[in-house]
């Protein structure tokens, strides 16, 4: 899953720096393929999409031990497009420094959003491929017909200062600030401030975490609150691992709630997949979506896995959701108002 | 020319994964710099450019063996122009997952076509610097007075399934299919759809080789297939290594082809290339292309080489081809309907 | 501050080269956050930045033992916004290849300008953060309300040749052609050529160094030249070490001349950094600005430290200078002519 290098300092003539200490860089990524036939009752399409079960990624990152039990970290993470190598590599996963001690850590940069972390952590799809919902943008985008709001959830977030907690017990929790860097005085836009919270307990078998985001967002001049706050839970019982998840986001007059059941039961040398959930549009009728996802991932590895996923999406009259294949360079067909679709995908996810 | 890291797992408290195992990750690249000189009849330039001999370089890949004969791996691999650190750094050249065995070699993702690995190996100049034919884009861009096709030939494939066939006596070859990623109904646009073979045999002095490739392109509804196929060899006398190759490209009643007679000669610590190549438009008359090329590079070690060559171009009256530099960032002068033109290159590759 | 991997070459069966030597390749890099309050009189902004105290970045360099004396290296090296991931990583900061020996070294590729390097030495805060006066270019920009020149002084230069002398006593120096690569007969734009020269003495506690640089810029048919040139100087007294510079710009009946005199104290596990600077627009009356910073740095090991710093800026009535908060990705408020405004800035910087 990852590797340390052996560093040796001070090798380099040229270098012009006289550490000589022993240092670690990890090298870290995840290189996912996988073929992909999608059709919604309006168009189809059949090609290769990266990161079906896991976005494929290359990142760097490394700890230094500053005695007395502090330490000073960083991580570079960006997202590869697999399949076509990309239209411009960037550390848009993760760039953070982090000081880290008995207090917990303090991390700085860009990270993921509280909230997303549940969305991802109880599906047992992730989130991404044609199993996973990404509940993380409920009523941003143009998924459904009725309102066109701006995007609200994300799943990242820049110039963050995050404070995590130390592990007490089973409890971990996080809170996050992110600047929206607006001088005052400038006309709102899209760039905006937000804060966030998530607390949780993971003991044994059971993990539970709920997780509370507000962003500063849309077009007017004093902008609007666009709030989501979201509820997981999973226990593991050896034979099957249920899980389930609600998430609500809410802002500007809208609303749209989305839930989740799941499972993952070990299988062979793999894991069998299931997930039911549907997606409520508060705001307008008619215009929900409903999801079921069944997939099977093999194991060659711990760090090579052979997956493979069928999901269909049934809307309703005036909902048009397809596929959130979020980390996917695959294009999506079109989905239009009412319209059923379905996903099959096989790939494989190679960690290292 | 590469080197692979030793790798030590779970070192760092914060990575949060459990892996144990021993792997590895190799950090390679080339490094190419040149300056040159390149005139037409119509206009001159002097400049530095990048990846005269060899396209410089940055990339990262790894092997994982399975057990059982079976292997997995990615490799990451894209492109850097050293003369001015690029625009955006992209996994451009080669971003694929591998499965391996037995049975040879099944890879996903991005790579170079078939026919484009002929192009390269039996040209003493490769595919960069003034020396090189480029050959594998023929009748694509806008290199001849007559006709404008958009492009068809290509050197590398997004979205690929390959097949690669293990050694079996001197016998290689490889199979590859390219999604065109196009939604049904969808008005065709130039990401098209490919398939191409490549066929050969290696044995001790003796390299021949074939490639055919079709690709679904064009601007009209139903595209219009562009097909190249061509055809290579060489054999090493030891004194002299003399190769030879065909090439052509052919659609919408489009035809260019291409033949190539080359030598490489040891000489001291390094090595003398000599090329004549011709480039024959069939479908329109006196818009034919000759070059001569001549070179030498001087190893100063396996990994570094210091190179020079000249190469000169004389168009017919209705074509324009200049110096395919197909890597370089050094922006090519203007050549105009029946221009000769003259290109002079000395750089120095580092490899890593 | 860097690692330098262990190299065991030869172990990827795919790699398909027969290299058996050890090599070395250095991955390096600085993690730079900080939070930043910046006001002026008509606006004022707290945001995140990147890069306070050094740029952001990752690189990636190795050299190569030749024999004789002789070495080869290479040299990639990018910035990163490490406070939102960026917007595509490039190796805009360093994309050499290099040739070395009793000699000195041959550097072929994009580097810093000599005129640039004083810049940054002469400066007890560098070149980038609240404190820096960002000396590299002086005329260039809007910072000024008269006259709106066309870029003139750079920090970096692509396309360039450099010969950098070997360390006799205390003497060094370098002398850089850059390239402007632009083809006879085709109109003047901003790409073009430059030279520049750097000479200086370091021994003990004593550092002093001039440039000299030219560059062909302006609109115009044939191109301006705009020449930089400074002088800076440091004294390391062990309780204080003073540092001043001087340094103008001049091209296209402009000239900007600024002038630092700052200091750097050991205190603590830290640093005590101060400087006051002038720049006066020779060209315009009534567009000086004056510049007064102090800060420090608190070590909390050779890899990582924690600083702070104030600066504050006073504009004539007709210059409208801000921060030249360079490598940060922190927008800067609105600076309107005459305004004064204040900086703070508080972070940490992680070294690998």
């Amino acid at each position: 899953m990852k590797k340390t290098f052996l560093a040796i300092a001070a090798l380099l003539a040229t270098a012009g720096a006289s550490a000589q200490s022993t240092s670690s860089v990890t090298l870290f990524g995840v290189a996912d393929v996988s073929i992909a036939h999608l059709k919604s009752d309006t168009n189809k399409l059949t090609g290769m999409s990266s990161g079906g079960l896991s976005s494929s990624r290359l990142g760097f990152r490394g700890i230094e031990d500053l005695g007395g039990g502090l330490k000073a970290g960083f991580w570079f993470e960006g997202g590869i497009p697999v399949d076509n190598g990309g239209s411009g590599f960037k550390f848009d996963r993760r760039s953070t420094v982090s000081l880290m001690g008995g207090f917990g850590e303090v991390r700085l940069g860009r990270d993921k959003t509280p909230a997303y972390l549940n969305i991802e952590t109880f599906d047992p799809f992730g989130d991404v491929g044609v199993g996973a919902v990404s509940g993380s943008n409920l009523i941003g985008g143009s998924s459904v017909a009725v309102g066109t709001p701006e995007g609200s959830g994300h799943k990242r977030v820049s110039n963050s200062v995050n404070y995590i907690l130390p592990k007490m017990g089973g409890f971990f929790g996080q809170v996050q600030y992110g600047f929206g860097e607006k001088p005052d005085g400038i006309a709102n836009d899209r760039l905006a401030s937000s804060a966030a919270l998530r607390l949780g307990y993971a003991n044994g078998p059971l993990n539970v975490a709920a997780a509370y985001g507000v962003t500063r967002g849309g077009t007017d001049a004093r902008g609007v609150d666009y709030k989501a706050w979201n509820l997981g839970a999973s226990y593991n019982f050896g034979m099957v691992k249920p899980m389930a998840q609600f998430a609500t986001e809410r802002g500007n007059h809208l609303r749209v709630d989305m839930y989740l059941v799941g499972a993952t039961v070990p299988l062979g040398a793999g894991e069998l997949r299931a997930a039911y959930s549907q997606i409520s549009t508060k705001h307008a009728s008619d215009a929900d979506t409903q999801r079921f996802a069944i997939g099977y991932g093999y194991n060659l590895s711990k760090r090579t896995q052979l997956y493979a996923a069928i999901a269909h999406i049934k809307n309703d009259d005036k909902a048009k959701r397809g596929f959130g294949v979020s980390s996917s360079s695959l294009v999506n067909p079109t989905v239009a108002n009412g319209d059923s679709a379905t996903g099959y995908e096989f790939g494989v996810r190679h960690s290292f």
